[in-house]
């Protein structure tokens, strides 16, 4: 038996999430359809992660185990033959029989793209957040290092119909917001996990900031009031990419 | 009566061209039906260019004229609530009433954005040309120099059915190729106007000198030959954008 780690990017625009759900087509059930058809046997399939209808990925990690001796490099061929243009599979390997994609990966990186200006830009719809009042990226920088520490991030998590609150104590390693084109402005986040929608809500407060509607140095505050109702707005799915997965 | 420059950018992967077509929509159309809705009364839109299907435009420059005293960034924001959002209004100005945005036109720049990597990016489908074999952009580069100059460039225009062959004299004031990201090689090139297919054509040859179906150093042979079948192949359009009109 063998456990394969395999690494994709997706456009997130025309999915509903990576994870399986009955009745929307998703990240998971395409790409299970693509290998299942090359193996010509059924796989059970381990995404690293849940991520929203319409969230990106840069970089997305899943396992499978097969019994098929197919080459690492001739499978990524294979699935990039059959698998509609916004899924790309990017690299495989053999790993330990123990791996899982999601219980073995240690830290998470999203990034959030803002496109900072009035006039949109007609080839990133979907793929960024339109944001035409102009942010100072040095002073939501400053305010992002906030949230860098172990903390319980109950404000920066949304309720989710249907689930029971988890544990919500979370570490983020490191955070901050640059500007890296005249436009384009990016928030980059690393943790050891997210809890539902907080890279989002994160960015969101920082809007917040921006517009004065959430006073500058009071992330601490929101953070240790543990009241969603502080922070700042959800931000909209499509800025969303997760960036890298670390094991 | 005013006469306005308008400046937008679009993408073309939905759109037959720029100019108006009697069986298919064009951003002519588009943009024609939304200022006229806007002002109230039909227009006559020039265009500084011919682009084909599928073919992208950072900067695109057109003229209309009108009787209204609408302010210009009125205007633009007015089209940027109303047009689709692969049409995008940039700017606007009063200009004289003799300006035309294609015989006034002085120099025209387009670029050429090749995805250089055996993995497709799944958030440039339509946006860039594919090509999965390692290129040599400093080869390329020192090759691509050779277009500079004023030659006929017969060997580099597709014959377009219907239309007689015009004057086949171009100048090219400046052309080159640099990989500006890891897997991102772009080919630039800034002339007095270009034939039809041409830039493509130009692209597709490069291609075949990287292949080595065409010798290195032979463009100005190519050239002076006058005969399109020792250039090479017509690059896909996707990868083609108008980039700057000089006035």
């Amino acid at each position: 038996m063998r456990n394969l780690l395999l690494t994709i990017s997706y456009r997130g625009t025309n999915y509903h999430g990576f994870q399986v759900q009955n009745n929307a087509i998703t990240v998971s059930q395409v790409l299970q359809s693509a290998i299942e058809k090359i193996l010509d046997h059924k796989i059970e399939l381990k995404g690293c992660s849940r991520t929203d209808t319409g969230v990106h990925a840069n970089r997305y990690c899943l396992n499978f185990k097969t019994n098929k001796s197919i080459l690492c490099l001739n499978l990524v061929r294979a699935l990039n033959t059959i698998l509609p243009s916004d899924i790309v599979a990017k690299s495989c390997q053999e790993v330990d029989l123990g791996f899982h994609a999601r219980y073995s990966c240690k830290k998470k990186e999203y990034i959030y793209k803002i496109w900072n200006s009035e006039i949109p830009s007609p080839f990133l719809i979907d793929l960024v957040y339109n944001y035409k009042y102009k942010i100072d990226e040095k002073i939501l920088d400053k305010q992002a290092k906030s949230f860098i520490g172990t903390y319980d991030f109950k404000s920066f998590c949304n309720f989710k119909k249907g689930k029971s609150l988890e544990d919500t104590v979370r570490t983020i390693y490191n955070c901050g917001v640059e500007r890296q084109e005249e436009n384009l402005v990016i928030f980059k986040v690393c943790g050891d996990g997210f809890l539902y929608n907080m890279v989002r809500i994160m960015v969101g407060t920082l809007i917040f900031i921006q517009e004065k509607k959430i006073k500058q140095d009071s992330i601490l505050d929101i953070i240790k009031n543990k009241d969603r109702s502080l922070a700042g707005k959800t931000a909209p799915a499509r800025g969303l990419y997760l960036n890298n997965i670390f094991y």
